[in-house]
């Protein structure tokens, strides 16, 4: 491997640690030294030369305040558990369900005016005459019950233990007094927080970049009282944290309408973000986001104005901050920094509009993984850890530029492992080597627009909710996953942006998810006007890629709206007595890797003879082809990440494009990957799997032959 | 075994085989001699001093008459397959999709007015000024399409071949003329029926007893163009094949409303009998069972009026005789003669309120078997098949009194097999010792009354719609087979009977089935006064059996409405960012057969801390118990029948009715079962395995301990 510059790198200092911190620090190539949850940088080390970052978390840790000013905590609204008698009358106790360390009624009467009791068996509200609170037993009394029917009660509850601190604690048994969050949606709370921040400032001018952890409102994590169910709901993408009375008359005096604890509580489903988001919803985050961005550029202009730059960590309390917003760029971040456990979220990283691409490397220099799996303690393998974390981003890494990279957590466990040492010397030598390429000039792709629809669009680009290990569940985050190392343009679009005309630019149109999630895209598919579009652009030459159930829409005369596209449809259960078309099985030599496994669903039927079956499991249809116009319909009954699924999808596209399924700069074994930098005339090939592999690749001038060793990175000039 | 009296058993008789047919009578015991499909009785055998059945099938085979009235053939709907296009106008040919000789179109006016266009893409039917019928071309030309849009035409067809004629004639490649089906709706064909019936009594002296091959209307069954999709639509239960311009006038006339082609099309659906019948289809069933009743009850009585007997056998073309109805008992009939694989079709039989119920066993004498299997032909063991088809019904005849058994086909193929004619004489000996036990006195049941709930309770008692071969997808039809041998008492009841206070009566109630279908019951679960009534069922003591999707209804707090019964619900997308309970799963001695398996599905989660789970798989519960006020309820993820899962569906009412898991007259062993006849003071122990077993039962008197060969009988006289 040739020689690179160092730099672009940021490690984690630890006080104690002087010697190794600055030896690594010239070892690693770091050019920035950072402190992280937990450990502080000694004057030898913000002395050294080194740019400095501080990570600061603005709305916890300010308990003096949060006791003075009890009602300018963070809220949420709860609801409790059903609950049922025989008699007339019923009593709630509000937070018997809940954590008791978490929540505290808010018992004000501008929090009891959106307070509201469900006789969830008849799906009805309770008038307001027919319950009353009593704080004392701290229950809502119903008189007038139904017998066997079932009651709830949707109530505000401040928040006095910020969640990400909670978390830590109970997990580490900690013996701290409890972090309070702060809402800064109360003018009294912004002024202070904004004149600790100056102060903070003042008194750090070591610091060169202010990281904040991340702005004010945390994703929803709510706890329940009993063990066998301590979470009771975790959305990485949802906005319940951020409401109160205040924004609440807020949003009423700005939208011209009031929003009632039901459009947060949703039954008790509230609205998971795997959902399709309604227009209440949307305002509402519209609402919060604009008050984020509005303060929150506010404190990054104060960073500025003491010369310091400002990014953020896009986690925890990240709400309210969306990087593929219109207004991101309002708050004026000079970088962004991801936690990466997966390509995806080094493609989403990559594609905010900062200066500074920033991913923090896993694993977190800790005793144990976020699993509870041994990382730098007996039985870890961090150096193994590294190596696989960095081959599921380095395919994505090689699509898209990436700033930097860097560690988080205590510098000092890595002190007994050299093996790892070695292994982030050698990832961050590679890491510059890929930044270097991108400078010099883009990455060739194939000429494949590739665009995922769902209900989210571009918002919610890349990423469903978080980190890959929560949302599994989901094909299109596996999708998502494949797509971030393949060598297609990629983009995320609306169901609004089809019916603006998105799809005149797009190639090939992907649709992957259960019906009713916002992935599929649910009543999104009601709309004519936007099937008509989708059914256009397949005629004309696009490819409609469909998972699972696509464009699925109960009501119509096939459950998937295209059906006729697709040429295939799923039963759900009217269609028992319909004979099934018969088929065999057609082999497309090179389209369908040896490794390559879709899983099979149940109920799906061919609707025309025309649809060629190309897998299938149990007798039914896993991947299909059928022709529409000038262009086709290809169907997936799953999606599951694995490196020849991952080619078996770009294979299907090139297939669904008519394109040659063996293209120059592609490799020809799926367990390898390649990016062709022609501006460099350099070939990075990638062994993507943890046996040796032999590749060979087609280039304009020659052909490229090499074995590749384990997760090995090779650089070819050509 | 003891000596038993012969006959109750029907014999088919083969001209050319007079020896063997009066030597096999003797042998099996007949009383009773056929002819079949294909036979013919000789002098010699009308004439041997035995009971002559003689098989009819009314609407066919009068071609002549059905060639002077083609207006009088049988009719149906049909739907065009969708068909769309990118220009304004689109010509839909009406008979291209379905088998040629099937279908001949109705172009009359009175059929015309009821075609609909609709254009599927848009749910919308298209206006009757913007589409005409073009004889010449037999197409519909549609002006005014909109592109991509997808359209399909709703027509009327004359049926031209009997379809049962049609499958016999297709598989045995039979050169004869098709048979046409004649409608007796019209007046004329009614009498020219009427009148050839009375002939044909009059030309048969020697028949006792006519046997009905049904009456007048089959089963829906439409077939398709393709040769990869030769059944387009068949349905053991449904309506379709009655319908005539005719009809639907009488129809109007007398519901005061009118029916249109799309109560029957349904988005090319059709009203499948295994989803919940909606009112329309209801009345228009009445309508078409009192027709049929009317004139099955006037050729009933000419029947009677030759001294003869009159039988039916309920298959083929049975639409609008519903032996569940209330209505039934007007045909008049003597007997119903039922084929069965199964044991819920031997009780099904055994419920009808006639004089003389009567099995066809399997296998049927035919070289091949309905699955196109080799039965009397070179490797079929017709033998081991009559013993495994006898395996299945014998535990239900054990419950409840048949009259009389018998063979239908060739006979002479039997002469070759021995075996067979062993097995058959120890069958028939077998079944005439069942048949006195039940004619001295009632089998002893536990006290329990199980009742099964669905949408069209007791008219389709037992069956779903047809064989279990045809539903096997359906959990309910294993329920019913697990139950047809159980010694409990069973009872099969709709929501509306819910409502007027059947449950009084009740101790378990079971509901089984996907989301949305008949079985589970649908919308039936909106209803707060239905789900009121069996709450307090439960709340009373009762047992609430839940399988698969029960009571699932959507847009409540929970998808089943009976989750706070069950303490068990199902996500359907929506709660995937709430917690689950954890749970460990618990062993209750004796509860669960070592062998039961219950098969898992996704999404289930608890909802109550107490709801203790009783079996898993892959980390989800599969049967789970939950108490609610006196009574419990009880889930299982899904019921597939075998010896074992029949004995737990048996503890599980035992467990959940807090009744000892041993009692008296219960086989200790899983493999067998056992019948208790005070009366008689004879206990049957039966051997539902192919394997040896050892089995004991606790009686009053004494413990029984023996041991029992395949499929063996056991008769212990205590």
């Amino acid at each position: 491997m040739r020689e690179t510059e160092k730099g672009s790198f940021t490690l984690p200092g630890e006080s104690g640690y002087e010697e190794l911190t600055l030896q690594l620090a010239r070892r690693w190539g770091a050019d920035m030294i950072r402190d992280s949850d937990g450990t502080v940088l000694s004057d030898e080390l913000t002395n050294a030369g080194y740019g400095i970052y501080s990570t600061i978390c603005l709305i916890r840790d300010h308990n003096e305040w949060a006791k003075a000013h009890p009602e300018q905590l963070q809220q949420t609204f709860l609801v409790t558990e059903p609950r049922s008698g025989t008699e007339v009358c019923l009593s709630i106790p509000l937070l018997e369900d809940f954590y008791k360390d978490q929540f505290r009624v808010n018992e004000s009467p501008e929090s009891i005016k959106y307070w509201q009791v469900y006789d969830r068996t008849s799906n009805q509200e309770i008038s307001r005459t027919s319950w009353n609170f009593d704080s004392k037993i701290q229950s809502v009394i119903i008189s007038e019950t139904r017998p066997f029917h079932e009651y709830t009660v949707n109530f505000m509850a401040y928040r006095i233990w910020e969640e990400i601190s909670m978390y830590n604690h109970v997990t580490n048994h900690w013996e701290k007094e409890h972090l309070m969050p702060l809402d800064p949606r109360h003018e009294e709370t912004r002024n202070y927080l904004y004149n600790w921040l100056k102060t903070w400032c003042e008194e750090h001018p070591f610091t060169t970049v202010v990281r904040f952890t991340s702005l004010f409102y945390n994703f929803t994590w709510i706890w329940g009282s009993r063990e066998r169910r301590r979470n009771l709901y975790s959305d990485w993408g949802s906005y319940d944290f951020t409401v109160s009375p205040a924004a609440l008359k807020e949003f009423e005096e700005e939208y011209g309408y009031c929003l009632v604890s039901e459009d947060f509580i949703n039954q008790g489903k509230f609205h998971v973000t795997h959902m399709p988001p309604g227009r209440r919803q949307l305002d509402y985050m519209e609402f919060i986001n604009r008050f984020v961005v509005d303060y929150g550029k506010k404190l990054v202009e104060l960073v500025h104005s003491f010369g310091k730059k400002a990014s953020v960590f896009y986690d925890d309390s990240w709400i309210g901050l969306e990087p593929y917003h219109s207004s991101f760029k309002e708050f004026g971040f000079d970088g962004i920094i991801k936690c990466v456990f997966s390509g995806y979220e080094a493609r989403l990283c990559a594609g905010v509009p900062v200066k500074t691409h920033e991913l923090r490397l896993h694993p977190y220099l800790f005793p144990v993984g976020l699993k509870g799996t041994p990382t730098f303690a007996p039985e870890g393998n961090p150096a193994k850890d590294a190596l696989e974390y960095w081959n599921r981003v380095r395919r994505a890494i090689l699509r898209q530029k990436i700033d930097r990279i860097g560690l988080g957590g205590y510098l000092h466990l890595v002190a007994d492992y050299p093996d790892f040492c070695r292994c982030i010397e050698k990832i961050a030598d590679e890491f510059r080597s890929f930044k270097e390429l991108h400078e010099k000039g883009e990455v060739y792709t194939l000429p494949i627009k590739a665009a995922v629809v769902h209900a989210w669009g571009k918002l919610r680009s890349w990423t469903l909710s978080g980190h890959f290990h929560e949302t599994y569940m989901h094909d299109l985050i596996h999708i998502n996953e494949a797509l971030s190392g393949l060598p297609v343009q990629v983009e995320f679009i609306s169901f609004e942006d089809v019916k603006n005309g998105v799809l005149n630019d797009v190639d090939v149109l992907i649709n992957a998810g259960a019906s009713g999630t916002a992935w599929s895209g649910g009543s999104a598919w009601e709309e004519d006007g936007i099937l008509e579009e989708i059914l256009r652009f397949v005629h004309r030459g696009g490819v409609f890629i469909g998972v699972n159930e696509p464009s699925a829409f109960d009501g119509h005369h096939t459950f998937f709206r295209m059906a006729n596209v697709l040429g295939l449809d799923q039963d759900t259960g009217a269609r028992v007595c319909h004979g099934r078309m018969e088929y065999e099985v057609e082999r497309v030599p090179g389209l369908i890797p040896d490794h390559a496994r879709v899983k099979g669903k149940k109920g799906l039927y061919l609707t025309d003879q025309e649809t060629i079956v190309l897998g299938e499991e149990d007798k039914e249809p896993t991947i299909t082809y059928h022709a529409y116009g000038k262009g086709a319909g290809i169907y997936l009954s799953s999606f599951q990440i694995s490196n020849s699924n991952t080619r078996l999808l770009l294979s299907l596209m090139l297939y669904g494009r008519k394109m040659n399924l063996k293209q120059k700069y592609l490799t020809d074994n799926p367990e390898t990957e390649c990016a062709w930098y022609p501006d460099s005339g350099t070939l990075v090939i990638i062994n993507n799997s943890e046996k040796q592999q032999t590749v060979s690749v087609e280039t304009d001038t020659r052909s490229i032959m090499v074995s590749l060793a384990p997760y090995e990175t090779v650089f070819e000039k050509l």
